[in-house]
């Protein structure tokens, strides 16, 4: 989510790159051959997440020695942590672009998506969960890279007694199941538990906050454990941001430029209220490129766990749209909640 | 030049940046105002240098104040080293878009170039300056921000019996007797040694690396000191990383996609020579972004100085095209040589 390497405490990032299972991802070499040779093309683009990047060279490799001399592979050097982090630039000046790792907000022939789907046994951590979940109804949620296995994982909960509830979120989410780490729509089911199959904790804390009510059981079967979510030391670095931020006279309102995150009525909204509020536009939000503003407090309308995760490392305090309305007045302090995106681009 | 905020030892930049004079900065705003007028703007885009980003909140209510309610401000929050460094993305969004600081290295009537020149008084500095220059013939250069006294400079030095050779560079140059960090040509006059006036020792250190053979004066009237470029530190730091990048078998060949630093045939004539190069693309070169990617050394065919004085921060060695020839044999090592930029976008 950021480009910086320290990470300050209740940081929630990184959580799930460090993979202890060793893995072989399904490249679908041939799915893009084909699309080279269909095309034509003379440049591919490849775009990995910041946990993948490494492997950029060997799939490289392994296109080149399919494809003709005349066809230069770029691997986008660009930051990408989400759906949202699509490299445009080299899709619009590559005649082949793909993007492995997450799936997509909204279909487009202008990129082959690949998905590259965990091969990890998500069972025996599931097994384990059991003891968390006592109740006879689950919700059932899970990411992108674990999505080839949601129906299995459903019917081994059904068949273990549990009426599993799931649903496709939104227009934002491709699947049923699916979450974001800005859209846990697919956790709106009928069930005060939902168990969370998946690497690390940077989800299912998002889940727990914008479902305060249900509990969330993180079966991490990368990591081989079972916890609960506890969103305690994160709320309460949240209102101590919305706290530090009721004494700023100057907001800075970031719009991210980036494809999925622009919030303009948001952004806009607060300019129109509110005089010495300054737009600051951007696409990656990063304390460096914060630091110079002379600002007492940033309201960010674009991706919401760089405010919520990274906060704590901004200079000055960073808000969700909807804290800043507390921080201003405009609301009471107990209609803090969690900051989510929905619909699609 | 980067996003970071600590610098390595040998690190020139932020030099010229923390002014000890007070200045006042003529905006131009009449020129803003009437365009927005003229076009009928609804949205105005503003971009700022780092070293002025905190002025941007007061020359956005300056414009407020004068335009209509319905025309909404933005200030870009991209980082901003250099002309280089244009918001393109926001300037295609904006129907005024203003970069402030930069002379434009190609005119278009897309952007409002506000040149922002100095009021400091160089002629204190240059005095100082005079013992350092014993010879008759002398070059004179200087950077944007005052370019606005560059005839009087020539004038000042030529009273005081000096023959003051001075030139346009190249096409990337706007001005006589300017130079950019990445692009000294000005300096390539009949003399032996040059006098620069400016803040910092970015631009003179760059000015001495290009031109080893002249003694480098600088006259640096903000920080109120003259001295003589002294390349050696930063030409063992080049060596070392050139021999460390000499085992190296995985290259990472880097193309930043920034307007005005994208040199593709240098990118392409790598990939196509050594079959261990992979092309790696992004706008912002730091060393966050490349950590990721398993390479045994970098070659950045974007600003060289990126290159050259953020070097020691990346996790590999980090060299510039001429410096790569050197490492992988093409080229004998005391060819060794300062990578500028010439030509225009």
């Amino acid at each position: 989510m950021s480009q910086e390497s320290e990470f300050s405490e209740g940081d929630l990032r990184n959580t799930g790159m460090s993979l202890k299972h060793d893995r072989e991802w399904d490249y679908e070499l041939d799915r893009i051959v084909k699309q080279v040779e269909e095309k034509g093309a003379k440049k591919v683009g490849l775009q990995f997440p910041e946990g993948l990047k490494r492997r950029g060279p060997r799939v490289a490799d392994d296109i080149r020695e399919l494809v003709g001399d005349d066809v230069t592979v770029m691997l986008s050097g660009q930051p990408c942590y989400g759906a949202c982090d699509l490299d445009t630039f080299l899709m619009k000046r590559t005649d082949v672009f793909v993007h492995f790792g997450h799936s997509p907000m909204k279909n487009t022939d202008k990129v082959i998506y690949v998905p590259l789907f965990s091969n990890v046994d998500v069972f025996p951590i599931m097994e384990d969960a059991l003891e968390e979940l006592p109740e006879d109804e689950v919700g059932l949620v899970t990411t992108a890279q674990h999505m080839n296995q949601f129906e299995d994982m459903k019917e081994w909960l059904e068949e273990r007694g549990y009426e599993v509830h799931t649903r496709r979120g939104d227009d934002r989410l491709t699947h049923e199941g699916q979450v974001l780490g800005c859209n846990y729509a697919s956790a709106q089911v009928d069930a005060d538990q939902i168990l969370y199959v998946g690497g690390g904790k940077f989800h299912p804390l998002g889940l727990a906050m914008e479902h305060p009510d249900k509990k969330v059981v993180i079966g991490d079967p990368v990591n081989n454990v079972v916890t609960v979510a506890d969103t305690e030391k994160f709320m309460k670095q949240r209102y101590g941001a919305v706290h530090r931020a009721m004494d700023a006279e100057k907001w800075g309102v970031i719009y991210c430029t980036k494809i999925g995150q622009g919030r303009w009525e948001q952004a806009q909204d607060i300019l129109d209220d509110n005089e010495n509020a300054y737009l600051i536009t951007m696409d990656e939000v990063t304390p460096d490129r914060l630091r110079n503003f002379d600002m007492d407090a940033f309201v960010n309308t674009g991706c919401p766990r760089i405010t919520t995760d990274d906060g704590p490392q901004f200079h000055k305090p960073m808000l969700t749209p909807g804290e800043y309305e507390i921080a201003v007045g405009n609301k009471p302090l107990d209609e803090l909640s969690f900051d989510t995106f929905h619909g699609t681009w």
